[in-house]
């Protein structure tokens, strides 16, 4: 296809046409393949962003970018492969509580984990937060480490969805990112190529969500789902609450910290209540019963320490310290640490979840460029969560640094971050919703 | 501003807000520096087809395309110069007409011409199909011709809004061509680049114009004539139809042999009302008259034989052999002819004048490159027209060609270009509406 075509499709999307699979799987191979120029796709993308795709053209559009690159095999592994995805949030270390539950429970939890941009670090990051944790496992490990412990989180090997990166560039220049279609099928891409046999979308909603209004998170949870199932794998959705951020510890070894006591039965009950409910539709997916008997194991694996021994048991396979899982008080402590206080008296009544993920990236606890070293003892601790009563001077959270200059820029970027007023907040539930 | 900035201002356009001047300046000199690129460019374009553009957004994006290069200066020539300017449409030959009427009434006439691709050759082609005719004349000559014949109408000297021709070029390969806003600001930029004082915008509706449908032409029509007004200088739009061609004659040589018979008072009553009207117009704004007085100005000129002593003064100024003008025969014949040949009796009730349009430039009456040859003597010849009575083999064309093959294939094409049918059809009026 050459310019001279493309352009009568850019026409067709423009004019609220529905494009044909086979144009929407020319045009992605056309545009990997160096055919169609950037200000050709840009266009698209731009049309795209007005007229929006229908259910079937985004499936093509998300499989055809799925093809550009590899896709995982994990049929190697016995069971069903339940991948669990979220759209980002503030503090949120389900993946680490959650997988050792399903595992516990006899699901298989093979996960490979992209390392990405971000206020904090990933899964990953977290992980090597452990002194001696390993997520370079090769192939082989990876296989065994499953099946021998029932799960493992590594980093992405391959090259997936390699249409999705160039594609993203191009949008992040072009103003064309704030599109659900388009970010439904950028998630349902790799989602894809990752080899799981089904997926659940953690599609988290409020201040500290990449999409802030529950009609957004709604629709694009209904995206996604039509995309998988469209795909011919199952997919399920939750919307959760990201109004505050999850738990109270938002960083890196922080977090970590946060799940070992959670998984020793003393976590936060937001956290506890999003993580059972993750857990229970992954079982519910793996095990093919309800979700209300999947929350039941998940509960009974937290409660009778089963997932506990499990993360300690993924932790020692990939190389892990585990008397620091033990003896948590190991983790290096930062050098430089400070309280938020409050400037007055009243109740919490809102906070820029967004802007406290940011706040945590300024103490370096996240990845500022792709090269970016991660000071994983850097982060906050909340001491107030929406709705508690605050006094005037005392604390809201504790930031922690390596570096007193960046303990003072987060510092005085977090203070606009919350509002103390006189009225309760209307509080959504944690989880809003599943959609299927 | 780098990329970094511009996508705010795409972001901005996208969202539905108007831009400010500034941004949209800077936007033309940054793409035109080549600081913006294409890709950016582009998603802007696509952004602007679903948005639009206020009058104020428009006005300015036409001042700062018409200022990224050179502005003609008129300002040696004396009185009021009223530039007229066609959207394009097929036989229009009304430049050669109202331009000597409105010369001959006293009102200067300095047209600058641009040479453009089309079916047929535009004013400058057919000026040129008189042995001898000049348009290259030097800018000294041009003011001296225009001082003492009161017309003269030669190409285009410098360069006159260059980012309209980058933008253009852009937008035809990112299927961003037909937006009013952005048709309008094109043909503006130029115009307001051209010098004139005032200006006369003869907008085309109809089978054979740009844009077809009247509710589209009305509203070029009225984003026109804002821009113009919008950057100080009067403006007035003529809507004229164009469901077929104007006159009978469509080509060059065969256009001009048209020209010549209705400056001697036997021309065809469409092109009569249509040049009357646009020269009535064009007197009303050089003078300061109704627009009533201006027609019976030109009328006058035109019974009076003054119109046409003022072509033959110009032609003779310009280097064209004037005994052409005295005996049209002279001209050069085609080498092949042909007829169009009803195939069946009734009413010519439709005329796809685009087609007929083609149908001529696939005879060599226009330029398919820029470097093509154009064959003078090529055209058609029109033998009815709409509501006109034909019987089954009755001629409804003439077709006129340098070569066989291209008859041939010109005549096959035009074959699928009438409608014989048994009602009569629904005329518009010539002159659909005047906008101010």
């Amino acid at each position: 296809m050459g310019t001279g075509r493309f352009v009568d499709v850019i026409r067709k999307k423009r004019e609220g046409s529905t494009l044909e699979n086979e144009e929407i799987y020319q045009m992605i191979s056309d545009y990997t393949g160096g055919k169609i120029p950037d200000y050709q796709m840009s266009a698209m993308l731009m049309a795209i962003c007005f007229q929006g795709m229908n259910d079937r053209e985004l499936t093509a559009l998300t499989l055809a970018m799925r093809d550009s690159g590899d896709i995982v095999d994990l049929s190697r592994i016995q069971g069903i492969k339940v991948d669990k995805h979220s759209t980002g949030g503030v503090g949120d270390k389900t993946t680490l509580i959650a997988g050792p539950i399903v595992a516990a429970c006899g699901v298989p939890v093979a996960k490979m984990s992209g390392r990405g941009l971000g206020f904090t670090g990933g899964t990953l990051d977290k992980l090597e937060s452990i002194p001696g944790f390993r997520v370079d496992a090769s192939g082989e490990n990876f296989f065994q480490n499953v099946k021998e412990c029932g799960i493992s989180v590594i980093g992405q090997t391959g090259n997936l969805a390699p249409a999705d990166k160039l594609l993203y560039a191009l949008r992040d220049v072009t103003g064309t990112v704030d599109s659900i279609p388009l970010i439904a099928a950028s998630i349902m891409s790799k989602k894809l190529a990752a080899g799981s046999d089904k997926i659940l979308l953690d599609v988290t909603t409020g201040s500290g969500a990449f999409i802030k209004d529950i009609e957004g998170s709604r629709e694009l949870a209904r995206r996604m789902v039509a995309i998988g199932n469209g795909a011919g794998k199952e997919t399920v959705a939750m919307i959760t609450s990201m109004d505050e951020p999850l738990g109270l510890a938002i960083g890196n070894s922080i977090e970590v910290k946060e799940v070992i006591d959670t998984l020793r039965g003393n976590g936060p009950e937001d956290l506890k209540t999003v993580c059972f409910g993750l857990a229970g539709m992954m079982l519910s997916m793996g095990k093919g019963i309800s979700y209300e008997e999947g929350r039941k194991l998940a509960e009974d694996a937290l409660e009778s320490g089963r997932a506990y021994e499990k993360f300690k048991q993924m932790v020692s396979m990939q190389g892990g310290d585990v008397r620091y899982i033990e003896n948590p008080e190991h983790f290096e402590k930062a050098a430089e640490s400070g309280e938020l206080l409050s400037s007055q008296e009243g109740i919490l009544c809102h906070l820029n979840t967004e802007g406290i993920g940011i706040s945590a990236g300024l103490l370096g606890a996240g990845r500022e460029k792709k090269d970016s070293v991660i000071d994983f003892s850097a982060g906050i601790y909340m001491k107030k969560k929406l709705g508690d009563r605050v006094k005037k001077g005392e604390a809201i959270a504790t930031l922690y640094s390596a570096d007193k200059k960046k303990l003072k820029n987060a510092m005085s970027y977090m203070e606009e971050c919350y509002t103390v007023g006189e009225e309760k907040p209307e509080m959504i539930k944690l989880i809003v919703d599943i959609i299927r």
